[in-house]
């Protein structure tokens, strides 16, 4: 039964908020909560982060002049409530499902979404941005970016920090300080902020007023604000900040909404130069079974509203490839005390919380910081250890250029495992892992694995133990493995070695990692109408079984290669293998299947499949078009739909 | 002549100067700086940064227990005087030549180069890898990194420093603060560090060991320590680096050996947390011609030592691609406002000093912070103008989860001006630009061009800035253009057009970018073997021209593509789409010509384009061998070499 919000259902933009009296902005922050409470009973989704900023929401929408006024929230875990503010209440039961909103801001949804986020610490470069904008054209519409303490350990956040004292000001940064990010923080930053908090207390309203009251005139002499700044300083810490060129504002309650609108309105006309404002938020605030979960509910699946409780699934399923990973890589680390591990934020989603709790001294989560947390790995590599380096193909992203020049010109035996590799459902294209193969394949000396299962997961992580004079990596993709037994101790593979699966005579589909049971099914798919398959496990992008490769294009009358990868990876390398070795010459039926050359937006994994002509059907008509049979059944739906 | 140096003469190793005593010491560094004013007089390379830490290297060596003391330098620029000193005096007047010293630290070069380095800011990351090593293994050898501030702008220095305070100490970072990187640096950063230094001058030794001697014993309560902290704070101001964890001394004269050597002697004692010693030095220091040039000789070329004055260039020579690019946006920022231009710490280096002089309020100089000018971009298109971003190749790596995340898939259209794609001879594979063809161009909905030739380049400025719906990117090669005329104002090109550039039978040569000469030599020595040659140049790497590649494929019995990029590049995406269109069905030889699956060290360009097999003569040799014929006269010199 929905709840009931009187007032809630009067807005329908922000501007509808604006004539609201303190008592009204409280009464619709309730609703809002009350409401999302019950999308997200029924949607599942990101939960506890949106809890924690419904005053934060209302407050800046109703303060600023938004969407004239730019407000940019960090990540978009939080989102939800500022979707509901936005026109977008109507739609809010779709969030993550295909064709309806998504988890994340996105600019193609809305004009309050002035610029999409998902992954972390990209709010307030792209304020810069605005701010530069805004300035050119000779405006002088506000900035607002959001940003998490979590997001506050990634070089990205400080660089745009440290670029902001070069802006003309009407900037405001809202730190949104709830201790967590989706694990608790690390570093030296969160122990400031903490500090931060645990110091003062929260400002008084009069204390504020008076401190920013003095920087609404003209700047004051030099001198005088320093002085000030490090009296303040001394009291509430802020001159971290401030040393950066902020004025920093806090800390303050961000679920009273007396402190948060009068100092909102104060920081909307500070001009001289950009305003921090450092919100204490509780995550998950205001429904008691996020309060009180350890995770503060950071995503659930659908649950009831008055229990908590969340949905089951219904049958034992295989293990997740994540956890599978950890698992291999404790029996390991029990044999080895060499291995370490390093995670970026993402102990539990990596599976490396496990490896902590049996290894702590040997478990290294650098917070959000990929640059540093492959560097740091590099480090310990040049020294003999053999680390393996935990991030999602997406976020690895962040940290390329220090796996080309700290560990690949190094040749460091640093290990990569890519969790999250290929299409990842509700998260969307923002957390799509689709271009590692071809940007760790292209390096030189790189050893990159893709495991069919979750047994050959379990080889891939001992090669990776084993390769100890160069970097590796292995990516695996979201979800569960098939079922199949994983051995006691996995032995490593023979480096560059596929395996053939099944023999055929006319037609080979090579394929690289968990797409091997759709080609599987293709197969006999195929087998059905007539053709003879064979299918390989290339196990191995880099280097290739030129060996097998060869094999397969002589003994085909068709290739066709399979892999949940962008252009330019592991279909790539096999054309650009064949064709040096003089095997195109003569002509071969070869086609490469890959994601589609587009980002493909979220739904379900398996409708996501078949879009990118990736799933059995996909494969057949990948063959089917090699072969230079027509597949009517199957018409007009190929693989660039 | 070479100067009298009787003091360094005697120093095989680090070790000969433990037992030197502070006048040995002030000597050996004169002499040192004189060998190093010698040495570069003769080689070239990287001057100012390495004049400037003479008399930090000799204290750091002295002090520090190299090689088993851990030494890391950030970049590698200032490590002309630690390679004299470590065993490589005997080699260093072949620096930066083929077979020679490299102008970077490098692993394999030398024990005292524990990680090599190029890029900025990686230092710190790497020596807590080593100090997480040395713990694991119970030992107890000290790591230092040294760190310039141009490089405390990069956020990877923070993700860093914000981990520093996770280690167990005996890690000392020296904060080289010179004031410049090889620009003046910019931000908030900088601007504190200048506070710092300008603010209590600097701190007296008694004052500096009455404060350090605090912390060698136990730590003090927190209380007493947080409240000696902020009183030193507002004296030197180091509460920053305070905040982070860190163990602040500073700011010292990084030319006094008498402070230096006892104060890094108390630094390497301390244990209990990391230590970062502010040490201010003066770039270009003891070389007058240095100390008055505006650049403080960053870099030079060959010089004569009594006057500074540098070997000029014999022959007047066509303009540089950097300096046709910044012309060219001149042109067209002239006649469009909204063309804004953004560099990250490079504005001389990326040609938009130039674009600056005239449009100082349009020119955005980051700082070295790919990520955030990457982001800075998007926002600036967001919001409706046009940014150019102009970073290198091999730096682009460093922002690339926000040209995926940010840019692509928002479809943003920002403009990337890719400056060094390829190879760049003398500073090596640290900074090739060898991977962008296939990081970039896997991005659905990129435009990317590679244009032949400097008028070609200014095709493609206007083409980028025509492309207003999605991003553009643009990759031009280290040097100067083939002198051909350029155009008033060039007009944009057909989106995914290229052109037949002479018309053959046999044989088709597809060049992407300026390896098109050496393609169009190629097809005349091939001319001369009685082949029939046809050149064509791609323009695009995505979208690619699929017609011209059909008809290439239908035309001819070969098909050799050509670009000065790695593996899973421009070679890949069109033998992918000449798969999927049947080309391959019936027999094509083709080969793609990319760069060696290697790192190449470095050397003169027109050798390292022959070992790539990319000169006419590779070229020539590759459409032989498609062609199945041997190539005597170069037999044993093939790509692969």
């Amino acid at each position: 039964m929905p709840p009931n919000t009187p007032l809630l259902d009067k807005v329908a933009s922000p501007a509808d908020t604006r004539g609201f009296n303190a008592s009204e902005l409280k009464q619709l922050a309730d609703e809002l909560r009350a409401e999302m409470i019950d999308v997200v009973s029924q949607t599942g989704g990101h939960f506890g982060a949106g809890l924690g900023v419904v005053e934060l929401t209302v407050a800046l929408h109703h303060v600023y002049q938004t969407p004239d006024d730019i407000l940019i929230w960090d990540v978009g875990h939080q989102a939800y409530p500022h979707k509901i503010l936005t026109g977008r209440r109507d739609r809010i039961r779709t969030l993550r499902q295909g064709g309806g909103l998504s988890g994340f801001t996105k600019r193609s949804e809305s004009e309050y979404d002035p610029f999409g986020a998902a992954h972390a610490a990209t709010s307030i470069s792209a304020a810069l941005g605005f701010c530069a904008a805004r300035d050119a054209k000779g405006r002088d519409n506000r900035v607002v970016a959001v940003i998490g303490d979590g997001s506050m350990s990634a070089g990205m956040a400080y660089e745009a920090m440290n670029n902001a004292c070069e802006t003309t000001g009407q900037l405001t940064v809202i730190l949104n300080d709830n201790d967590m990010s989706i694990a608790p923080p690390v570093g030296g930053m969160s122990a400031y902020m903490a500090r931060l908090v645990s110091g003062g207390g929260y400002q008084s309203l009069r204390h504020l007023g008076k401190s920013m009251a003095r920087v609404l005139p003209k700047p004051l002499q030099e001198a005088a604000r320093k002085a000030e700044e490090y009296a303040r300083g001394m009291v509430t810490g802020g001159t971290f900040f401030e040393e950066l060129g902020f004025y920093y504002v806090g800390p303050i309650d961000g679920h009273d909404m007396d402190a948060l609108v009068p100092i909102l309105k104060n920081a909307r006309e500070i001009k001289d130069r950009p305003v921090l404002v450092h919100v204490v938020t509780q995550k998950g605030k205001g429904y008691a079974p996020a309060e009180s979960a350890a995770d503060k509910l950071h995503a659930v699946v659908k649950f009831d509203v008055v229990t908590g409780q969340q949905a089951k699934s219904t049958a034992p399923a295989p293990p997740q490839y994540t956890k599978v990973f950890a698992q291999e890589l404790i029996k390991h680390a029990r044999l080895d005390p060499k291995i370490v591990a390093i995670n970026a934020a993402m102990p539990s989603g990596t599976g490396l919380d496990l490896f902590g709790k049996e290894f702590p001294e040997r478990t290294f989560d650098v917070g959000i910081a990929e640059q540093h947390a492959v560097t740091f790995a590099a480090g310990l590599a040049a020294d003999g250890m053999k680390p393996f380096c935990a991030i999602y193909s997406t976020f690895l992203q962040r940290g390329y250029d220090q796996v080309v020049h700290d560990v690949a010109i190094q040749r460091l035996p640093v290990r990569f495992a890519m969790d999250r590799a290929g299409l990842v459902g509700a998260d969307g294209p923002t957390h799509a892992g689709s271009f590692d193969i071809g940007f760790m394949g292209s390096l030189p000396g790189m050893i990159l694995m893709a495991p069919a299962d979750e047994a050959e997961l379990a080889h891939a992580v001992a090669t990776a133990v084993a390769i100890d004079d160069r970097p590796s990596a292995f990516r695996y993709p979201r979800g569960e493995g098939t079922g199949v037994a994983i051995p006691d101790l996995a032995a490593p593979l023979e480096i560059g070695k596929g395996r053939i699966v099944r023999e055929g005579t006319t037609v080979a589909i090579l394929s690289l990692g968990t797409r091997l049971a759709e080609s599987l099914k293709a197969a006999e798919l195929l087998g059905a109408r007539g053709f003879s398959v064979t299918v390989a496990d290339a196990r191995f992008a880099k280097p290739l079984d030129i060996e097998l490769l060869l094999r397969l294009a002589r003994e085909h009358e068709a290739l066709v290669t399979v892999e949940e990868g962008s252009m330019g990876g592991f279909g790539a390398f096999v054309l650009q293998a064949l064709a040096e070795h003089g095997a195109l010459d003569r002509g071969l039926k070869v086609r490469t299947l890959v994601l589609p050359d587009i980002f493909q937006d979220h739904d379900k994994p398996e409708i996501m499949y078949a879009q990118a002509g990736l799933d059995a059907e996909g494969i057949v008509r990948g063959a089917l078009n090699a072969m230079g049979v027509d597949n009517v059944s199957a018409a007009g739906a190929g693989r660039r739909a």
